[in-house]
């Protein structure tokens, strides 16, 4: 089996070099920036290109790890009409793909992605959606191949699920990154907050969210939410500090 | 060495079951609340009270875990004026003790507590404060029995840890809690998050999360950002994407 990768980016990167380490060929990167496509082509072993037209037409399965922005774009211009075409999008839906090929559909992994951390893939959740049962069939494979945490998902249920992971993973982490800027302006490295993220995740594994919740927002200890607010300088940092805490109240009250 | 708890909340519970697990004696519980009172003083093998003043004064130890608003009161309530006083809170001065005894302190655990989820003391972070040089010996010697994580900070300093401990765990949990509320709307179960839960704290164990973060919002890509607006039905779900995306946009700016 011939693989194409159409992507050079956080996702392509770790799900290609994956695919690559379980013994899977990939044939060829496509990546608009010639550098990203250089680097990730060695890392594979493999010849690159910058124009969708050159992408060969050989391949057994496609795959399209692009931004939404320059999906469709990227799928227009391409010249194969054979193999199976694959997007790796939580939030564009499958039909993307209809009218340019006959065999297509949807592999999830819903995870974070960075190029430079290698991430345990056995343990990610890979969804999973097809045009016909037969294609269905190969996409399990493939995916089964990579982790042991594979279903089948909607369209349209993937989208929900995409959002709960930007809340889950791209705000929490942004969430860090405002505790850390607190620290900074005293002087306190960021790693004592560790345990506490750690421990915090770790939580949510043996009761839910809303039974983990602790602090002085659940507590509505209005002393102690009046003297951070007037310690938040930062009018943005401010402001979120006042929305989750009204949000986290509101749930409470439920 | 004679110990007595103020307090029967989520950290009082956990912080004197682990002292008593290491052998600490403790002698008393007091809590505002029969009910806890009683609980508590059940697993730990000691009588309690819920009247500050029948809180015995021979004790060597006097550990204040009480919410804040009422940290006053019952210190100027409670008869003893002998013993090493502490209090455990964030974002309380360690002067709230000043005029009521002679030996007093802070041993802050930054962790989140549930009255029903063990944690593992030995990597909490302790923060300590103490009037004198004697007290902060001693309060050395008790924190450093319990773990392998302590340090002296100022009240100032520890009200801003107080505050980035708030984001990176109360909040945290909350949009957690938000990414379920997803989920739920759409019958998928809760659990398929864990895996990027757990590899989005692990990743600011290797990387800061201004490096760490991923997403539609630090790509800028408004086509995934409005789509998501559009299905958020909840206006407070709504402002939290929203002032979250921008925020992201904006430190990425810097």
């Amino acid at each position: 089996m011939k693989i194409i990768f159409l992507g050079s980016g956080n996702l392509a990167t770790r799900l290609s070099l994956e695919m690559h380490r379980k013994g899977m060929r990939i044939g060829q990167v496509y990546s608009h920036t010639p550098e990203n496509a250089e680097r990730l082509a060695a890392q594979l072993g493999c010849p690159w290109t910058t124009v969708p037209e050159e992408v060969d037409t050989d391949a057994d399965l496609y795959v399209f790890s692009l931004k939404d922005t320059v999906l469709a774009d990227v799928i227009a211009r391409i010249r194969p009409n054979n193999g199976l075409w694959v997007h790796t999008a939580g939030s564009m839906p499958m039909d993307v793909f209809s009218g340019y090929t006959a065999d297509y559909g949807v592999m999830y992994p819903m995870q974070t992605f960075s190029k430079v951390r290698p991430v345990d893939f056995s343990v990610i959740p890979f969804f999973l959606e097809a045009n016909t049962p037969e294609n269905a069939g190969k996409l399990q494979q493939i995916a089964g191949a990579l982790s042991g945490n594979v279903r089948f998902l909607s369209s349209d249920k993937r989208k929900s699920l995409h959002l709960a992971a930007v809340f889950a993973c791209n705000f929490t982490n942004h969430i860090y990154a405002l505790a850390v800027k607190i620290l900074q302006g005293q002087e306190i490295p960021a790693d004592v907050l560790l345990p506490l993220i750690d421990e915090t995740a770790a939580k949510v594994h043996t009761m839910t969210p809303a039974e983990a919740q602790t602090g002085p927002a659940i507590r509505y200890d209005e002393n102690v939410i009046n003297k951070h607010l007037a310690m938040l300088d930062d009018p943005d940092m401010r402001s979120v500090y006042q929305l989750i805490s009204q949000s986290i109240h509101k749930e409470a009250q439920i």
